[in-house]
């Protein structure tokens, strides 16, 4: 058994039974006690833990394994590729080793309970399925802060980006877009900064809607410091994400690899304005290689502060978007919770689309009973969501309407 | 032999005599007389005259045959579907016949005379090629005013057009967008309207380069007055075109078959500014049904003269141009001298353009010969057109790159 068996798995299943979580408490323990050892995004970590637990991966690091040793375990489980496994793990092994550090856990775990954090794995009902598109990159844990019912409605919900230094403009798009986003009823993800990113939780709270943001530094020390009043305020009534463990720096690749978990955790991207080498454009690169849908409001070829969002029209063929309607119509063509749909139960829209097939009708029972939601209440929604084009009528049953991201799919 | 034949050929073969002009003048009369009866882009009447040839349709509508016979005619030179000819030629001598009128034309012929405007056809070598691609929608003439080197410049030129109700921020990008086309090396196409058109062309004579004016009505009559000075200074030192007889008021229905000619004739197409239902939209359309390359120009989404541009970026995937670098790349993906290219003998690197193919090399003896350049010229230019990535060396000879136009044809 490692070492953070007895002294953290306590701690960890307090923490959890705080918010009401079950689960396999020596399993987040791991992935936890491996959070402190990793960078978010490290997919040599992502396939030991794939291959062979958190625990036994988090183990084999502590008892001092080989790299060699580490390969020939997951060779056996079916990996290719043992002698470049070898290399990956002896590099890896360098990384980790050094920040092994009992201390230090127990110390980012005690600041996690005074803050209220909650540890999320990915075998949690509330862990955003959207995150596992990033496959061996997705984040081992997340810690949030703030009502379950937020983490939820990502499911149908857009991120809003942007540049920091941005122009009235860009501010005043991020506001209307936002405002118009909350009526339509989907949540505003965005990264907390100052400028497009500020604008848009701040707008999203103001029609009292829904907003998640996601840091790249530890839940517990809100950043950037003049955004300290808005991100409690954003941790009360929406959520607060982070993939580090409390305690720890945002740096620049953490800012990087934030950037990919409010790509994958959103159901679209919009970049409202952003300068040529804006930190928006790596979000939207994680946005393309998910094949989730981007747009970019355009603006005046003389502001630099849009150069970046024409460069995405360019090169990205990221679809042009000048309202909330057609922000909305982006998110329509895909959705997070088609990804795996296991979450978001506090909509019932989402639930009864779970519950649907595109290539199989399926009766009012029977979505009744996959949705877990009462008959009627399925007959309801489902007139609705065929009004709005997304399911329709076949046989005795009712059928999803295939999206873009279906066809891109198939 | 018609009634033309007597008393316009005379008047026709002064006119094309005065510009240095030959050919088949029984023809280009034919087609002048035509011009009087029809409207821009007949395709029944272009239909006949590309299996009957112009003199022999225009006599069989002025000896008063029947929708049968012509129908018959085309048949038994190996058009299809009699039936549907007939329907269309009952409906086309409907529309002509009302139009016969001798003293007419003898006096739109005598007005194009005082103008100094000279009568171009498909078979002159001025003709612009671009128009070729509109098929029976092509004019069966055109009434040029203006330098014959401008017409040539066509094989590379930029369509820039847009709103009337321009803003100041459109006719500032029009302004620099034609300057900087103009330093490229690139005429200035557009359509003499108040706004962005009027811009653009001014743009272009304030830095001494080519520019085009399409008109909708005759060419004897300069459109909007307020432009009167303007298309004078246009057919000094560029060109101004019409497919109407003088006399020809501009009608709704002529400004939409001029945007096709704007589209046809120009190597590339930007729309600068456009309302959601301006005209522009129009020729943006004609543009995309030719497969030639669109572009559109950003601007805010609070300004509704630039809805039709992002419009443009989400209906009909036109490229996203925010400089005239980026308007010149657009057009270097086409060219209209690829179409037919056998004009704009101004230009050395469009006639050696010309002559090279895509599948086969040809040797610089082969280029020399078809281009009409000196082999040193011809080395000269393929070593300049290398660099732009625009030719390639293989085997023994060269080839052109394929452009994106190539591409699409494939």
């Amino acid at each position: 058994m490692s070492t953070i068996s007895g002294r953290h798995r306590v701690t960890v299943a307090r923490l959890r039974a705080d918010a009401g979580l079950r689960g396999d408490d020596e399993d987040v323990a791991a992935r936890l006690v491996i959070q402190t050892l990793i960078e978010p995004g490290d997919a040599v970590a992502g396939a030991a833990i794939a291959v062979l637990g958190a625990p036994a991966f988090l183990d084999a690091v502590l008892r001092g394994e080989g790299a060699r040793a580490l390969a020939d375990r997951l060779v056996e489980r079916g990996a290719d590729d043992g002698g470049r496994l070898i290399r990956e793990f002896t590099a890896g092994l360098r990384r980790w080793t050094p920040r092994i550090d009992d201390d230090a856990v127990a110390r980012s775990l005690a600041q996690a309970r005074r803050m209220g954090a909650v540890p999320l794995v990915p075998e949690d009902d509330l862990w955003p399925s959207g995150l596992d598109a990033l496959g061996l990159h997705r984040p081992v844990a997340l810690w949030a802060r703030g009502r379950h019912d937020a983490l939820g409605a990502l499911a149908r919900s857009i991120a809003l980006v942007g540049a920091r230094a941005a122009t009235p403009y860009g501010e005043h798009v991020a506001v209307e877009a936002a405002a118009g986003l909350v009526e339509r009823g989907f949540a505003v993800v965005s990264g907390a900064a100052y400028g497009i990113d500020g604008a848009a939780h701040r707008a999203a709270l103001a029609r009292e809607g829904v907003t998640i943001a996601v840091l790249a530094g530890g839940i517990d020390r809100f950043y950037p410091a003049g955004h300290e009043a808005l991100l409690t305020r954003i941790s009360e009534v929406g959520a607060v994400l982070a993939e580090v463990p409390c305690g720890t720096a945002p740096t620049k690749w953490r800012f990087l690899q934030r950037n990919r978990m409010i790509a994958a955790a959103s159901s679209a991207t919009v970049v409202v304005e952003a300068g040529v080498r804006s930190g928006s454009l790596n979000t939207a690169g994680h946005v393309a290689s998910l094949s989730r849908p981007l747009g970019a409001v355009p603006g005046p070829v003389t502001s630099p502060a849009s150069a970046g969002c024409h460069r995405l029209f360019r090169e990205y063929d990221a679809v042009c978007v000048t309202s909330a309607d057609e922000m909305a119509e982006l998110a329509g063509a895909s959705s997070v919770a088609e990804d795996r749909g296991s979450h978001a139960r506090s909509n019932d829209e989402v639930r009864v689309l779970d519950a649907l097939a595109v290539r199989s009708a399926r009766t009012v029972t029977d979505i009744a009973r996959r949705s877990g939601l009462a008959p009627e209440t399925v007959r309801s929604v489902l007139g609705h969501l065929e009004l709005g084009g997304e399911v329709a009528p076949e046989g005795d049953g009712w059928v999803r309407r295939p999206t873009l991201a279906d066809t891109l799919r198939s």
